[in-house]
């Protein structure tokens, strides 16, 4: 749980942050929120005007309600009511690849644009779309599931039982498994060397980090995550005419070791008129986009409530 | 080219349609279409609040400038302009597929919805889209080309270049070009004779008729459209969360026998929330879609510019 309170232009004046409690139900997950949130309050209760927060996983924005939260509790969860009342303060909720998305597009650092795509390759990949001006949510508040596109009905398995998802070639773990399944047939690499010898523990950081060394398997692992990465962003800027494309998220901060082959995929694939202009770049707030996009969501949610 | 005279409501009140002459320039081009438009609105020019219209290609619809319009002339074509001064009126102009969209949302008797997708299925495939209550445009106004994105790296080549579009799947020529392949293996099929014998004179219709004789040709590649057509459509309903989607064009006229194979994919490859309560219809205003969505554009766009 990261928390923060900050101002309408974007600037984070105290933060805190904690583990989510796994022993102590939703109560101590509400506590544990409500604990850190009043502690970057402190004084200022009657200056802040509203409280956002992003959350993994399904839920509905309007109801405040999380469905099966990952790490959180099992069932339909209303965090946004319960919070409402622990901390007496308006409480917007809201998919966290989302939030992470109206951060980079208010406070990014990338210019004033209506039309702001937001990736985050990490454990998973998910995006958050700004269409024409606005946050788009869709009619199950889904819109964003980018990581679940099929671009190869022939590829590997994902978590969602479908195959050839992006997520399935492009997510940390895919690329540590890609990689595992390379070195299992030829271990003689480097990446098993930075592994400590063993295969089960290769991760994407050191895939990553070998491909940076040049070892062969780990650089064709992750030129492949990235060309299947822009075959996905392809489609975005087929489907929906993006004029920045911004890429978050841990597996994002290898930079152009992964942006490279979107790049030649993109020139390789899109077509003109689409592509005209498009602007690929890594999240400008990194680790902070969500934090900094709830102060986003907090304005424009409480602006459109009034 | 087709013309309407209509009202605020969706009713045509008259119409009009001609071809579209090829060898006279742009100024033959923008002849026909005044004529047409004039003899439709006849003596109610002061009651005509606007002109909408609907064109194929790429178009920047700020400027009503075309790009290199597919069966008109090449270059840059400023149709909005030119029509703008010979009917004296506002002129609107959009992609067609947007315009059909923005029909089948207002008055597609598909009920009152914020997000609509619409699919037209022809000689080529692209697409509308309605998220949150608005037409999306996105930066180069080209949003919507579904047509284009890539489903399998490793499919047949599409006209723009690149391997595995849906539109290399699922377009009127593409169903008839795996069809001649299969066909060029077996000739042995109901499909070759509703052809005339001729490998080479099987279209989309041919295909169609023989499918629904049960000839397994003609079943299996309708399938396989269908098919792929499906996973298009997972990709929208994770991407943009619609709770309408609605295909059109010529190929959508078969039916069930496209839409089955649609259903069973969404079904077994869509998560549970992204996909629940999704419809999916064919076009309520079948070939009227654009004309009567022209209507709706043109109350739309003449209410935001004043």
């Amino acid at each position: 749980v990261r928390v923060a309170l900050g101002t309408g232009d974007g600037a984070i004046l105290r933060r805190a942050d904690d583990g989510t409690p796994r022993d102590r139900g939703l109560e101590g997950v509400v506590a544990r929120i409500t604990e850190l949130a009043k502690a970057v309050i402190g004084d200022d209760h009657d200056r802040v005007a509203a409280v956002a927060m992003g959350a993994a996983g399904p839920l509905d924005p309007k109801a405040g309600v999380l469905y099966d939260p990952p790490n959180l509790v099992p069932g339909v969860v209303p965090l946004g009511p319960l919070l409402k009342t622990s901390l007496q303060l308006p409480v917007f909720l809201e998919n966290d690849a989302n939030v992470a998305a109206m951060g980079e597009w208010r406070f990014g650092g990338h210019g004033k644009t209506d039309n702001l795509f937001y990736i985050t390759v990490s454990t998973g990949v998910g995006a958050g779309i700004i269409a024409d001006g606005r946050l788009i949510q869709g009619f199950n508040a889904t819109a964003g599931e980018i990581g679940h596109t099929v671009i190869d009905p022939n590829g590997p398995v994902c978590n969602c039982g479908a195959h050839g998802c992006v997520e399935a070639f492009c997510s940390g773990p895919s690329i540590a498994r890609a990689a595992r399944a390379l070195l299992a047939e030829d271990g003689n690499s480097l990446l098993l060397d930075l592994a400590g010898g063993t295969i089960e523990a290769v991760n994407a950081r050191t895939v990553a980090e070998a491909a940076r060394r040049g070892d062969p398997i780990a650089v064709r692992v992750f030129h492949e995550a990235g060309d299947k990465l822009g075959i996905a962003l392809v489609n975005v800027i087929h489907l929906l005419s993006p004029e920045i494309i911004v890429v978050g998220g841990g597996v994002s901060q290898n930079g152009e070791l992964l942006l490279e082959p979107v790049r030649q995929r993109i020139q390789n694939t899109a077509m003109k008129l689409p592509a005209r202009g498009v602007q690929l770049v890594t999240a400008g707030l990194r680790q902070d986009s969500g934090l900094v996009g709830a102060l986003a969501l907090a304005i424009d949610r409480s602006n459109s409530s009034q």
